[in-house]
């Protein structure tokens, strides 16, 4: 038998488009895919990286396809916030950059909020931070066994984003939610399945061929109607989801200037410039 | 060891009240049992059928049981609404019969969302359509292993009723409604025991002899006592339950006289007028 | 190899503070600790620990412990609500006793709903009644094998506490909640895990020791930011919670005068004095 084909999707320059740096974005089938491409970071979101969704997403909300996909080029799918974004301190200082990056944060999150088509997670790797918290969000996720699903917020002196203080409880219960997103425990990918935040897993050897099998039959489906199923389940929520993504927000700021925070981030930058 | 008895349960011409051309209700040990009975169209429901069930409900609803159990019976639990519904087009055309059929779905939800004692699902085969996204609404759902459940909405260019909507991604978390719900993933009795949309899974073989012993004891509970309870876990959502019927109608009404639907509904019947 | 030690912890008086008759509660290691002590009972929970309980949480809210866990001595985690508590008739008979009864159960409700540390259940053995409906309210629920769940109140004629009307069918979904809540369906510890009421369980030889491994590692994390964490999953609901506890006393205010009530606690009652 023929050894299966890895999981992995090597980043193709050809297919990125002159406006982005640091994702690769096609769309054919029926499908537009927004593909994390900073691999050599393990996918963390720099700034640019922020910006660059948001505008991927807006453009994929206004095209043509049924379906929109979020997936990683590389070994992660990724690794959450890059906590380098915590070194370029502007001129207002600690208090100026917690306010920027809590306006940041807050018109990222909404733009999921607000997604107009369904949208699907390809998690190919393991997922860290908002990268998970996000997923709540999400209208389907299909992972590779291969993945896992971590979220240590409180080690780094921070709190839960994403909507995810709402979700996540809503959708596994607060006794396996807190375990997350308080104590930081880490998920497999069948564990992540069987609490309900993940749709399948399937083995990494067949994962990228099963997925796109099974993508490409979904949006053969009448387009509009998916939109119009997709909004009488999410649009009841939008409201409630705008407020908690809000309020987590203005949490995240005031955390973002405490002691917790800044000692962790402090420590991390400073192992980091050791190695 | 002699064989088990099939889970199926015949028709029986003597159990049928009269007033009852699709149904046959019993009601005995505590326990009133309405079957659907219209065995060789798989149990669809007809308009005929969507009032006896709904006069079914409301005498049960009054009678001395402490349980109301629904099942079918044959080989199928109840296919769904029947499609043949929309071939009888009354003179004020397509939209008139959107909006009697809106009135009809409204009021045929709501009896479920009202009613006042346990009310107790035994699937006993396939189930489709409106007669899956109810399941949300009922108090207990026991299920052969021979069952599965099937929500193909989208590819008949509806969207989903019965409170699924709400009802679903509050059980299973909203990855997992999303697949069945908008891409119409056909799920075995043990994922959707897995989901909480079923309580417990049985073999075929036994399911029968296992769930109505089961029950009977649960009848012999002190029945104001289970309907209080009942009451308190479920008057909670009622108000929230009626706000969401009533939007799934307007916009299932919508979607009826949509290109979508229409194009579905006649492949569909042109296909059946072949055999 | 060495036998494992069994995980039932032995009362030990030196532990025991002046203040408490029914709980020893320790503090080391960053952890509150209150165990139910009234291993003769199976820990059932007498006026007297209602009030003790509440004073403890109230003094562990205050320490500077990160996190509080609560547990049973001996072979039980807690068999509810000592129904001996119905024997002691005041002057004013059993109306007044539902109505101070009715407020004991509501304040000491309250004082779960409003924790403000992360709140967790180390369940070494079976658990009946408030003590199961209870763990809604926590944020980690760490189970032995031996462990079961079980809230028979319907057999006496009683209706659901400890918000569970409310947070049940939000953890695990209708189905599954009313098959617990008002037919009295016992579960597993492997159930209840996979139904998210549990977060985890444990092979009782070495549970003591993995969970207090873990436990002892999640206290290590900044305790302000643990405090801010759950305050954000939690707070949104307190409201909520509060109403849900007001209406549930009200509720069982009334059962506890009913019929249905007091047949039943007069044969336990009698049962109990014929041994």
């Amino acid at each position: 038998s023929s050894p299966e084909p890895s999981s992995q999707v090597e980043p193709r320059a050809d297919e990125k488009p002159a406006g982005y740096e640091t994702l690769v974005v096609t769309s054919e089938d029926g499908i537009t895919k927004i593909m994390f491409n900073r691999p050599t970071k393990k996918n963390a979101i720099s700034t640019r990286m922020y910006e660059e969704i948001m505008l991927a997403l807006k453009a994929a909300s206004e095209d043509k396809s049924a379906l929109t996909v979020l997936t990683g080029i590389g070994d992660y799918y990724c690794s959450g916030n890059d906590l380098t974004n915590f070194t370029d301190i502007p001129p207002g200082g600690v208090e100026e950059k917690a306010k920027s990056s809590h306006i940041l944060l807050r018109n990222f999150v909404q733009c999921f909020i607000d997604f107009p088509k369904p949208l699907i997670a390809v998690v190919n790797g393991p997922a860290v931070g908002i990268s998970v918290t996000l997923l709540g969000l999400f209208d389907a996720v299909y992972a590779s066994d291969r993945a896992t699903f971590h979220t240590p917020f409180s080690a780094l002196g921070q709190s839960p984003e994403g909507c995810s203080s709402y979700t996540f409880p809503k959708i596994m219960g607060s006794a396996k939610a807190t375990e997350m997103l308080v104590f930081g425990k880490k998920l497999t990918a069948g564990e992540a399945c069987a609490q309900g935040l993940v749709t399948e897993v399937f083995p990494d050897s067949t994962f990228q061929r099963e997925v796109w099998t099974r993508l490409k039959a979904y949006a053969k489906l009448p387009a509009n109607t998916l939109r119009v199923s997709k909004n009488i389940i999410r649009s009841r929520e939008r409201e409630k989801l705008r407020a908690v993504n809000a309020e987590e927000c203005i949490t995240l700021e005031e955390r973002w200037q405490s002691e917790d925070c800044m000692n962790a981030i402090m420590n991390f930058l400073s192992r980091k410039a050791k190695l």
